[in-house]
């Protein structure tokens, strides 16, 4: 197929043959295609239309997914990574067709360095077994995104969630990844040493690049030793814009939160019925301490008293493993809790991050639209941040419903947006953000795509995400 | 001229003398030929030759950037961004001639939000005026690599120093930039919130890039809230070892020291005798805690007892701020100290970085390569990322001690390189390492070249740095 045509996205139906026959007498059986295995593929936790794959390779080794990328090159195929399928934006669908490399068979821990707190693994290693892996050594990985993502995919999403406040996100946390790249060969793109001048920072360009620079084979991440204290509460407040404040007066005052979770009325509400919990249906925080037994104890202190300063009603505070274990459990099922509020619905999960001090006039902004228009959509947010979601429960059958969905999401994008926030903090542009990410970028669109054209002239790369190419 | 001569870094005579004119034209006395300004804005504190630039640029704005690009881009004439030409590699030099936009009079803090912690400024803007202005708001920019660096350069060079232990380097700090890219026109990387997980992180690719890619017009930084306690002390060590195996300790521990900073026993001498102080002249760290009274009192605490089980021979702790003060002078001053040992000889400052479990390998034996050698050369280092510098004083004159010197540094860089380590931690490329760039990064140089070519196709942002393109 012409270079053009596998640029515009086109569907290479003579090329996906070609490879798929060579695939398969490389790989045999790690090449499937039955119609099953392809379609839960292009599953994911999505609102979008499912689009699968035409194989899909279980790769053990870099050398599988040389394999795949050399093929898929020379016939111009798609190639699409996946971790567990937990996107949120549809970055695991094949809108052109190709070859899915499912990375579930590559989940090995290939070396700890306890001493240098780092860790090197195989993409699909998910974030909870590398931390039930790492328990013996008294260090843990922190990045939290909810789902039981796969390493690699919370790379390639730069994937963040509630511990991002204290200990960064994948941008801060990945010191390097191998990745196959277009010609098949694989690169490394940075050392072990905790910091480097050495030329263009390839790990945060890699990470964050949904797939679309090529496959990651491997990630070194930093490790963070086990609080020896974990403290934590429930705090209520009259307002969303009281329960921002003290947010923003926590952060400013440098108390280093291990989590501030924002949870509207609504959310709380799901989370009461669904996780069995009996709090104040008002703005609430869930925080978290992170530290020693005096340090935790300290923080939890300061924020009590700015807290109370910003108006809080109540502050439930808890250094009991148990009962702060539900407390996360609650919000970690936020999710299926605001599912169950309408089970005969559909829900769109939403995020927008926007400078702290804007947080409060985004979600009360939010808030008002919602009611407007009649939604059930509650929001939980990472709001140490400024990031927040909103599950908008819709019919996706009935296509007044989704319009008025899509037309919701793009009001909330815009309005972040004019706050000089994002179109995502962390669920990333897929599919399904395209056009805002056009609107935020603006002409530094150009430069991406002209950054995706060199490393992969032929397309290969998860095509028809992040931006279209022509 | 032809592009493929360009791409070669040759010099383009015709394009200079058209692109002078041009400008002459365009910004009348912002543009400066003669020679005093030339050599200036080639001279940088660095051991390689002088190479100035045709023309001096002094910009006022992002639209006398602009016509610099587009003149230099029209002719395919080098340009080559200055900030306060400290940084230590050759970045300023202009191996082809060309235009070098000097950002001193772009020095104006644009927007202070403190509520969320961050500043937008111009690039000419140094840290010390940088903190100056913000201390009336109760926040400060923490990072600080000892010279008065402007904040362009230091986004450029990725820039970190002493706080980067616990704040992060040039990488973590930097929330956008603005800049100018081939085509003339003016991009922005990212908005303010906090994170985000919209495209390709280019915030990261420009932080770093050493002006290869485009020229940065703006920054915008994150903040920190002034800490209420400062609190410092200096640890003296029998052996490197020790004082090595202490700072690891502290950092798996996740003691949130604010600078740990090694110096050796030549080290301390030359301090001891320019900046007139009587410690020890033994393995010493000097280390600093942030927060509050009652947590920089725990964290030094802490710190004291890690000391002592690694054999600490001495903890003198402060926190009086005047003693304090006068330490980190004498820390920063560690350069001027070095020279001061042999004042008839040059002083060659390079820099690698380690994992920090082999931080004391790694030192112990470029002591040993210094000794039998003859060197007479301190080292210094940021001991809790794993980097340290090594100010080799030779005879620049003398034949013989450069190459002695040179072959010094390719073994020291080699050194770090098989230790998993980085030929730089901080000081950047430039001209000087690329050799060591190139060994470094293996084939992921195709892939900076492959970008560095969509972004630059004519080769005209500062030529002849990181890597040679053909």
């Amino acid at each position: 197929m012409a270079l053009k045509d596998v640029v515009a996205g086109k569907r290479n139906e003579e090329g996906i043959a070609s490879a798929l026959a060579v695939l398969k007498q490389q790989l045999g059986d790690r090449l499937q295609t039955g119609q099953a295995f392809r379609e839960q593929h292009g599953h994911t936790t999505t609102y979008l239309t499912l689009q699968a794959p035409d194989g899909v390779v279980f790769a053990e080794s870099a050398d599988d997914v040389k394999a795949v990328v050399k093929v898929c090159s020379q016939y111009r195929v798609p190639v699409i990574p996946f971790g567990t399928g937990s996107s949120l934006e549809g970055q695991v669908n094949a809108p052109s067709g190709g070859i899915c490399i499912d990375f579930s068979r590559m989940n090995r821990i290939i070396e700890v360095n306890a001493e240098d707190l780092d860790v090197t693994v195989e993409p699909g290693v998910t974030r909870e077994d590398l931390n039930v892996y790492l328990r013996d050594t008294g260090l843990f990985f922190p990045i939290d995104p909810g789902a039981n993502a796969s390493i690699g995919g919370m790379a390639s999403t730069r994937a963040s969630g509630t511990n991002a406040v204290r200990y960064g996100t994948m941008k801060d946390n990945v010191l390097a990844v191998t990745a196959v790249v277009a010609n098949g060969e694989e690169i490394r793109t940075a050392r072990r040493a905790r910091k480097s001048s050495a030329g263009y920072d390839l790990t945060r360009l890699f990470v964050g690049a949904e797939g679309t620079l090529g496959v990651i084979t491997s990630v070194t991440l930093r490790l963070q030793g086990i609080p020896e204290k974990i403290a934590g509460g429930v705090c209520t407040f009259d307002s969303i814009k009281a329960a921002c404040d003290a947010v923003i007066m926590t952060i400013q005052m440098g108390v280093p939160v291990a989590r501030i979770e924002l949870l509207d009325e609504v959310q709380v509400r799901a989370c009461n019925a669904y996780s069995g919990l009996n709090y104040a249906e008002k703005p609430t925080l869930f925080v978290e301490f992170h530290g020693t037994e005096e340090t935790a104890a300290l923080q939890s202190q300061q924020f009590a008293e700015i807290a109370a300063e910003c108006g809080s009603i109540d502050f439930r505070w808890t250094s009991d493993a148990a009962e702060r274990n539900k407390l996360w459990k609650a919000r970690h099922d936020a999710y299926w809790a605001s599912r169950a509020l309408a089970p005969h619905l559909d829900g769109l999960s939403t995020d927008v991050c926007v400078p702290i001090s804007r947080l409060a006039d985004c979600v009360v902004e939010t808030q008002l639209d919602i009611q407007e228009n009649g939604f059930l959509a509650p929001i939980v947010g990472h709001a140490g941040d400024g990031n927040f979601h909103v599950l908008i429960l819709f019919d996706g059958k009935d296509a007044e419903s989704v319009a008025k969905t899509e037309a919701f999401v793009a009001r909330l994008n815009r309005r972040a947006i004019a706050m000089d926030g994002t179109c995502t903090g962390e669920h990333g542009i897929g599919q399904g953000k395209m056009s805002f990410l056009a609107e935020e970028a603006g002409n530094a669109l150009d430069v991406m795509r002209a950054i995706k054209m060199s490393l992969d002239p032929d397309n290969i790369f998860n095509p028809g995400k992040l931006f279209r190419l022509v």
